[in-house]
């Protein structure tokens, strides 16, 4: 139909069958005349071409300045890789009036259980002791036990208090952890709604049993956990890397861990996959390896589609948008993420 | 001080330095004359000449009806290893208005957090994921997601939903899983007031993707999950063993998981130390192995200690304990606990 | 049939309509032979007929120890009145293994909704502000709220913490208000367990910006809020006495709400009906009214039948209750209840 | 200092005496160089000779599209009024990139706590009964709550889920109401993520015991609530009006609660102060009258400074905003709220 609004779905390295289960499919392609293109992105003439009709665009086409000029139907840009990169031109899109948003909380259900999976993993030693059964010296009881520490009521400290921080806060609820929060970009305010407390990034170090590192990396914090914020941690603490790498100087971490003073699990790495010779493949008893797993859940890509397709029929009622985060033209700016492979 | 109340501490296997931290240890002297025998249990004869004058005995000492009649005093009997053994004779301890008390409720805590994170190790494949690392053959991201499922609103089951169940629902309430409860000795008012629902033990097996067992072993219940009742689980759902290996068939549950149907997570072996050549043993992929040490933690034991101390304050003063369970005569012949070793 | 067994009901001044709705009724039909009395009290002569071969006794019948004695088949006593009364011997029935049980918590949520109810119209002047209104003098706004004070957040008192105050307790907590607890029957790890922090009388009346009076009436509490211990209060604070009207010294309390220094609501009084000229009918802008009403709900009745019944279902299987209080023959003897009339 | 940026504040109706306690006025005054009008608004003379050097504008000033061209250094504009108004061009500032916010929830806690009250005691008669009592009329026990419901458990309809909706979904968790949502603003997925069922609003007024009114005014929904819609409401069931009056048909409203067939709270009204002679004056006894006063209290006022301290902080720091509403051109357009007098 000639009135139906124009849906340009240019998702990769996304497809529409990994975010969308049946019934989001089916939403999608009512939302209006549906133009896809899953097997190669987008070519620059096709969208030009297209950009003028277009009311929606779901994927990370290239959206220089001028290219918004022409999108003079257009509402919204959803980026359904999650990260906001450097391929809109953000500024551009906030004074045109046109939304530029991602569906970053697909991941935060699942990212936050396997984060608190991993700390009372590295608190009990589950897994260490599930090598050590299979290798024929496990210790039973209490002996067993030697060297853990219950997780419940242990004070957590999380650096980094976006949608996985607070996803993973909840969880905790029930452990009843008192919790230290580090996050410049928040007021305390909002820290202490969540029944956290805020507090300097050394003192969460310093004061924490288990460090939950969810930052996001910024031009600013590239390596901020240096030689001397580790050395602040306790002895036995257990560190967790969830969010990227590029946050904590590697070799300084892999140094700690190795002289076997604190524990960690640690899902992103800064090169992946991690190179055979890696010093972090060292092996020991005090690390939990996860191969960047903790989010690439089916169920939270199906998230990407569904926070997506909710959003996008709001828009097209001329309402603002609930699911999706909303890109800060500053803000983006200021991120670093780099695209993603597979997750 | 000749009015103080008699104590007698009698707690082998326990110690009092086990069970106690420093600032219980001190309540505990409070209480009144202290006779502490720790090296070794009473002996029959200096246990004969207390008890007449005893306002409190803790440990698991033998108290047969005659010995329960001369206790003229006795107000309370806390059994610290924390399973009521045939030690006592309780309908003579009922009659005689003698509490028979036991601090229960101090492993739920631990037991309980090892309970949920090995729960999600088993449905994310965290411990196998690390394997697979330290072996060099991990898989990224969604790869290595392959066969693993989200824990967060799966369909969780609870068989035995005593003080462990309870506190593990507790843990569960953030994570949004429907929640089914076999527990044939409570009505289903109290399973709904915990928002579960109570079903039978076949729906409790075939509808849940992950299922906590949590009985108690009693002469009814041996052996109550055999092949009949394993086969009724789902593919790949996963079962976690954590009160006595005695309710299950042990052999099937091997069968069953060799032949990688089913996942599990066992804590309870039906010999421990589990022999070399167990079946049991066999390593796969599918199991998580723990050797009995979900709850032997000190933070644990110690609750032990206090529970009782502040018990024992309340009794002292006439007041109905609060914290330990109380024995029911009836109950008390039917469970079928093994002594611990260790534990 | 001859081998049913035999279930003794004599509720008065309940009934059976007034405590079962349709459904409850059919389990009760279901529990063996019923022997039923609701026109009047069972008679003596009946009652010593009967009682041999009862399994059951479901009422509040008076069971001298000669009448237990006889009772070879009873299991269980449910006192459907809901307060322990000295018609039974209590110790005898512990000395025979009689369960004495009674459904004391079904008036708990009924009674807790209303006093936070209460205490929020106390905090905000809720009820006052309409009778304003209805009078034709309100006052709009930040005026009409002079000299309230927002609840959420308040520091809370609560008197006595049994399974009123607990369920209380529930309510208040996404209301954030730190929570003083006193109870000398309960010991502080009970109480911290709830989140609220264990403080001596004094303390709780005086740190609290509204207070619940929620204890039991003993011989030994009579009149415990004393001129001293209301003149603790805080000046605007907010009493609510909601359990008994003994543990207050009701024309203290008179003095000090005429004077207009605190506030209250007062469920409870010490004559009811008031008689027409008790001075607490003084009227008082500062006063929240309530005719003992705050317990006596339908579904607060149908909740005595249903865990009657449920907990009946188990002891007949021989399986300890898990609803209802357990009769603690000390403690029995020290509450000094009233028979009610109507609730 | 020079450098030090411009704040202009220009508050009224609001003060910064009733918006800031003492702390808060200081973080205010460290934000840079301030000037502020409290006496009169400030006039256009003033503010065109300030906006070319103000970083942040506080207050409800005029700023027409002329006016915010000029603004070369504004980051934000906040509304302490708290209600989005057409003084502002909002499509000038997003393209210029002015945030324009407001504390919009600093009155959900006031009004959540005040609506649950009055929920239950429009539920359970609590103010009809004091009324009763203290025209020596009252009723005991029983008696004293016919025709009046139990709220645990009773079925909520909540139409409008905003901030204040989610504040008071908050508060019902422990009550464990099944709650219908109705909110043509916002996604199922968002309603179903606070454990509420999304539902036509047919079906929320017809199928819930209990119905929130907390939507915002626009020119599309005014009296969306008309004859047919409270004639859906089932017999008994209580109605509460705590947003715009707007929002219902008031002489229809005052019909059905003349007809005695529900009940209502009442907290805003088509003409305020209320005529004496306007008919929802009648003085039902099921009508719960409030003069415009759940939200307006000192703790909310005091709110509305530190949100917009907070987030001005942020801005100035070249972040986001966290804790005040961005205003959405689109919609702000769309509300029709009326300037406050006094809340």
């Amino acid at each position: 139909m000639i009135d139906q609004p124009l849906v340009v779905v240019d998702p990769l390295p996304r497809t529409l069958d990994s975010i969308c289960d049946p019934q989001t499919r089916q939403r999608l392609e009512r939302l209006g005349r549906l133009v896809v293109s899953e097997e190669h992105p987008l070519e620059d003439a096709e969208i030009d071409r297209l950009i003028p009709e277009a009311s929606l665009l779901i994927g990370q086409t290239a959206m220089p300045r001028a290219r918004i000029e022409r999108a003079v139907k257009l509402k919204a840009i959803f980026n359904v890789e999650t990260n906001f990169l450097p391929n809109v031109e953000y500024q551009a899109c906030q004074e045109r009036g046109i939304w530029v948003l991602s569906p970053t909380a697909a991941f935060a259900t699942a990212v936050a259980e396997s984060a608190l999976a991993m700390a009372i993993d590295l608190a009990r030693g589950i897994s260490a002791a599930d090598r050590a059964f299979r290798a024929g010296r496990e210790r039973y009881g209490l002996a067993g036990n030697e060297g853990f520490f219950q997780f419940s009521g242990a004070t957590v400290g999380i650096i980094g208090f976006g949608e996985l921080g607070r996803a993973l806060r909840a969880l905790l609820v029930p452990f009843r952890n008192p919790v230290l929060v580090h996050d410049p970009w928040l007021p305390d305010e909002l820290v202490r709604a969540h029944n956290c407390r805020p507090a300097p990034l050394d003192e969460v170090l310093s004061g924490s049993r288990l460090v939950f590192v969810l930052a996001s990396v910024t031009a600013a914090n590239q390596g901020f956990l240096g030689r001397r914020e580790l050395a602040l941690l306790q002895d036995g603490a257990a560190l967790l890397l969830l969010s990227r790498a590029a946050v904590v100087d590697f070799p300084e971490l892999v140094g700690e861990l190795r002289s076997g003073r604190i524990r960690a699990a640690i899902d992103v790495f800064p090169e992946e996959p991690v190179p055979r010779d890696a010093p972090i493949r060292f092996g020991g008893e005090n690390v939990l390896y996860s191969a960047h797993r903790t989010g690439g859940m089916r169920e939270a890509l199906e998230l990407i589609g569904r926070m997506t397709v909710a959003d996008a029929e709001l828009v097209l009622r001329g309402l603002p948008p609930q699911l999706c985060r909303r890109a800060d033209p500053a803000l983006a700016s200021q991120l670093r993420s780099k695209p993603v492979a597979k997750t």
